[in-house]
């Protein structure tokens, strides 16, 4: 590749001559100029845009931190990402991590080698202990409820979705609740576990662990749910599932076992995706285009700020 | 921000001793090195990786190129493309154009710039001549089957899937076929049209062009498809669908609607995408994962190479 020296030597010039026509400043002869722009043309010579940045500081992008690509939460939260960054000419460095801390801290360290101008975290396993020391290289925004860090974040209450939904739940009869989520570490499950506790203790019905049903993503998840309750002494007479894939995924599986919803089992999903509405699946409206075009502006925006995003329970036919 | 000159101030040495010491070079006393690195510690500066990028010339930063990464069939291209991302240790930028050439063109700029190492393009808008002039600035790989200009490419041929799935409706009585694709214009619907005319003419078929339905791409995009069939004179006796999603769609749309599948309408999914197992559709199983994995690797191999990868028909309960 020419670099800035080949160019000096074809137009018998000085590197700092080149230089200053590269980036048009002034004092530099007519002559010298169309020498220099004439190797520039017969060279087919590309400035490094990474010596653009080295002097500017920016990159125009930002990273995202997710550990799924193709699950509909995130594929929906990184299209509403996307569309913000196209929005303002920014572009997207994609961290598929599978909840590997390695991969979190790679992106953190990118953060920190200027590689990216921001970083956006959709789902962390990392502490906010390590996210902290970060801080002071760029911004960081958290999808959740962060009260320990001073960072910004755009966020749904997982604790005020599970008692509300669970509360509705209990006013039309049921007694036996459980619920299906992705994975049982990370804040979000954390603050679940602590709406579901705190209702059951509320109304002093017996707390049953076999009812939390773990690693549910994907559509094919439901048939396994269902399968799962189908070995329980007494099965729950209703279940949150935490995205509607899997609930999708329960009511196609239910239709193939003649189990009857909600008469079996009444079922309330997340997130409100086209499917849900498509197959009558109760569920609770989750914004996440709305929310992930939010997580970019607070990142490319130099003020911290919080914002909880108000979610809807969706009435349709599985409760 | 600390740069290399308030280093060599702090030290009292220096810009060239400060390189020195950062570049680990020989030449520097004891006393130097170790007053540049005490500075080094208590600015807590960050050697800015652009710099080192301008001297090594690699980012190992893979740009993609794709309309949308909420659909099923681009998300699962990208997780295989993510996945060996991971395992190579290269991260992706993430170009979501929504079709607009200008987005397209975008990233091959910045591979010219050196930004990005190389590029994927899922699909593309830009005629082939335009991605023919940015091959020099680096690796470009595509997902069709390209014979104009010298480009690895990994892809299916649609036009033997189309062929071979037209012919398996037709030995099964089918003389009525429709298709429903995700956009009408791009090379993929081109070489399906093409195979769609063939099949006609040589069964001496009546073409009817209100059979071929465009902008198909969701789920929810199934009910639309049936409500316009609804509307046809003379209703095709069987479609093939190039999105399980949009399959799956039209099977749940036939059930509110008491058609009846396959006897009023047959489908044929495309992808074999979990829904379409559950579902019981009848697909063409596309290895997207594995040929995400592959795109990656042409990527950073320098040989050009074209794969073609074999595709399956799925017997399943709505033929």
């Amino acid at each position: 590749m020419t670099n800035i020296k080949d160019l000096a030597k074809m137009a018998r010039v000085s590197v700092t001559t080149v230089s200053r026509v590269l980036n048009n400043h002034p004092y530099v002869s007519k002559e010298k100029r169309e020498a220099v722009l004439d190797a520039v043309k017969s060279t087919n010579y590309q400035k490094n845009i990474n010596a653009v940045h080295l002097s500017k500081g920016k990159t125009k992008l930002i990273g995202v931190v997710l550990p799924f690509s193709d699950h509909p939460y995130f594929s929906l939260l990184l299209k509403g990402i996307a569309k913000q960054a196209l929005e303002n000419n920014y572009h997207l460095v994609l961290f598929q991590t599978d909840y590997m801390q390695n991969k979190e801290i790679e992106a953190l360290e990118m953060l920190q080698k200027k590689q990216i101008d921001g970083l956006i975290i959709c789902s962390r396993t990392c502490d906010l202990q390590i996210i902290e020391e970060y801080l002071q290289f760029g911004p960081i925004v958290l999808s959740e409820d962060v009260k320990e860090i001073n960072v910004s974040s755009t966020f749904v209450s997982h604790y005020k979705i599970f008692s509300n939904a669970l509360e509705y739940l209990y006013q039309r009869g049921h007694r036996k609740i459980g619920y299906c989520i992705g994975r049982s570490t990370g804040a979000n499950s954390y603050n679940r576990g602590l709406a579901y506790k705190d209702f059951h203790e509320k109304y002093s019905l017996s707390y049953n662990s076999e009812y939390i049903i773990d690693k549910c993503l994907y559509f094919e998840d439901g048939e396994k749910v269902i399968n799962q309750v189908k070995l329980m002494n007494i099965a729950p007479s209703a279940l949150l599932v935490t995205s509607d894939q899997v609930a999708a995924g329960i009511v196609v599986s239910c239709q193939k076992q003649q189990i009857s919803i909600p008469d079996d089992i009444a079922i309330i999903g997340f997130d409100n995706q086209p499917i849900a509405k498509m197959m009558d699946i109760t569920t609770i409206e989750i914004p996440l285009m709305e929310m992930g075009r939010n997580l970019f502006l607070q990142t490319i925006n130099s003020e911290i700020s919080n914002k909880e995003v108000p979610v809807k329970l969706i009435e349709r036919k599985t409760v």
